[in-house]
């Protein structure tokens, strides 16, 4: 690797020299600034990123940590700071935490110690008080999909449990009563929330009995396989549901195949609601009914927050919390008393 | 921030003590040593990763460029290279490159600049020159499907004509003569080598004729939405095609949406063979057929050799080029000489 004392040497100039020029053109001398140019040049040098972020205790890099950049949820959050990380001229450096509290909390270590000084974090294993300490040794660290009290103005947060409530009000308009939950089995709060509005939704329009949400709840992983599982056990309970709120998209979707392969027609025998509004949700067939996770927004203003924190720019006393909306599409239909409801 | 300078000070020592304790703590004595670790703890203070990076000229991330790390594809090949990351305790640092040569060039100057000592690069617009260059310049920087020549132990790739002409060549044994293919918009080598694989075998079946194989060829975006606009162009254009080769499995499950919409069931009247092998693959109705792309072996064997390149520890003479496979699932049926072609 070329260093700068190359640089110099070939330059015939010292290496402070050579830093002015690089760093601080305007006071060099044009003589100095003609070698030095020429130098870096013949020698391809590129200046250290460490060296510069250490000279100004600030790097170029933006830090982002989710829970696994491969699920589509995640994807498209990284893509929207990556997006405003190019309009700012700065790089994207990404930590998983697989929602793990270790690996939360060493992946926004990591990112702390390069310097990051603009970091968006979805941390979900973190306790409220850990998170509150981070935030106040980094300005520019704001959460996106968890509010910590006293942070507002630098949370942006969604109403997980009003999201719930709406895709359960919707199959209760239709017409069921015997709704199933396919839930997360990642012990994270959005779990808890969303189990939480479609509890608060069926107690509504079945106050008379003692409420058997928990039997008709399955769970599995957040993605294609895990609503595949958590499908295929609630058919194996025998329940008699009509209808199925699922956690996300990727799970609705999973669910979806296991109906089709059982001979149950969605929506005609069987309804489907998902949540989040990922681009798979408008190619299966039939197109999903779902809860808008506003994603991009969200991501989108959390990394101008994180950015003007970073310039101590925030002000306090506001708050960013995103309401979900229903996205109706074609798996949902009313009940119809005859249709069958186990294969 | 808390600096070296503030723990000197609550420790009673000089900086280059903290130092010391810090990085090579077997050379400072046991009472520095403790007064140093206290100041540490009551502080909270954080080793600066950029000044560790700028004394040994390394740091502890693994550079990534990926085209988009929101499509499936280079998610899974983002999420293999952490995982091999993760064993190493090592953290990963992403750039979308777009395929754009500006960006791409970009991406890499970065990384480079971070001091990654280990890269993992997907580079499609950059010619092999520049390339080359870069690899001369960083013995850990490693090519995932790209093979430039003199590099070729430092380059994992798959054979994408004969993946493609694998698929292609399962359509015509079912009797399918009449094949259509959905391309990528974006002029990448690959998009360049799956056309000629289909070609190749396409003109195999119909050597007596002049091929109207460009008239047979749509093109969109590598996605649900591309492939879905493809679809639209190619039932447009009434050519009487009873199969497609789609790019990529994203193309294929957006084309049949568009199929079943159209009220074409797959793979009845209409068959589709997908490539790459994603999950969604598995979860479309019917299932789709696909050619897989092994990307999690690949990108862990890529990330393997970048860190053994890091090491100098690579070994010149040794290729690795992957070969793809058919996997065959339910998109694809005989043709038969009945079926509607068209709406």
């Amino acid at each position: 690797m070329v260093t700068i004392r190359d640089v110099a040497k070939l330059a015939g100039v010292s290496v402070a020299t050579v830093s002015r020029v690089l760093n601080n053109p305007a006071i060099a001398s044009k003589e100095a600034r003609e070698q030095v140019l020429k130098a870096v040049k013949t020698l391809g040098y590129r200046p250290n990123a460490n060296a510069q972020a250490l000279a100004t205790q600030s790097s170029d890099t933006i830090g982002v940590v989710v829970m696994d950049v491969s699920d589509p949820f995640f994807g498209a959050l990284v893509k929207a700071v990556d997006t405003v990380a190019q309009q700012h001229n700065k790089y994207v450096l990404i930590g998983n935490s697989y929602h793990q509290a270790e690996k939360e909390r060493h992946a926004i270590e990591v990112l702390i110690r390069q310097r990051c000084n603009a970091l968006i974090v979805h941390a979900k294993a973190l306790g409220d008080a850990e998170l509150a300490q981070f935030m106040e040794q980094v300005p520019g660290m704001v959460l996106v999909n968890r509010v910590v009290s006293g942070y507002e103005h630098r949370c942006v947060s969604l109403n997980n449990v009003v999201g719930a409530e709406m895709a359960t009000k919707l199959l209760i308009s239709q017409g069921h009563q015997r709704i199933g939950y396919i839930g997360s089995s990642h012990g994270i709060a959005d779990e808890e929330e969303r189990f939480q509005g479609y509890v608060a939704a069926m107690q509504q329009v079945r106050h008379g009995e003692k409420a058997p949400f928990e039997t008709w709840r399955a769970s599995g992983s957040p993605d294609l396989q895990g609503g595949e599982a958590a499908m295929v056990e609630l058919l194996g309970r025998n329940l008699h549901l009509s209808a199925v709120f699922a956690y996300n998209d990727s799970m609705a979707a999973g669910a979806l195949a296991v109906l089709k392969e059982n001979g149950i027609r969605v929506p005609h025998d069987f309804s489907l609601i998902g949540f989040d509004d990922i681009p798979i949700a408008r190619y299966t067939s039939p197109k999903l009914t779902t809860v808008r996770y506003p994603i991009i927004s969200m991501a989108t203003l959390a990394t101008e927050l994180a950015l003007q924190g970073a310039a101590n720019q925030l002000t306090a006393g506001v708050s960013h919390c995103f309401m979900p909306t229903l996205v109706r599409r074609h798996s949902v239909a009313p009940w119809q008393s005859v249709a069958p409801v186990t294969p």
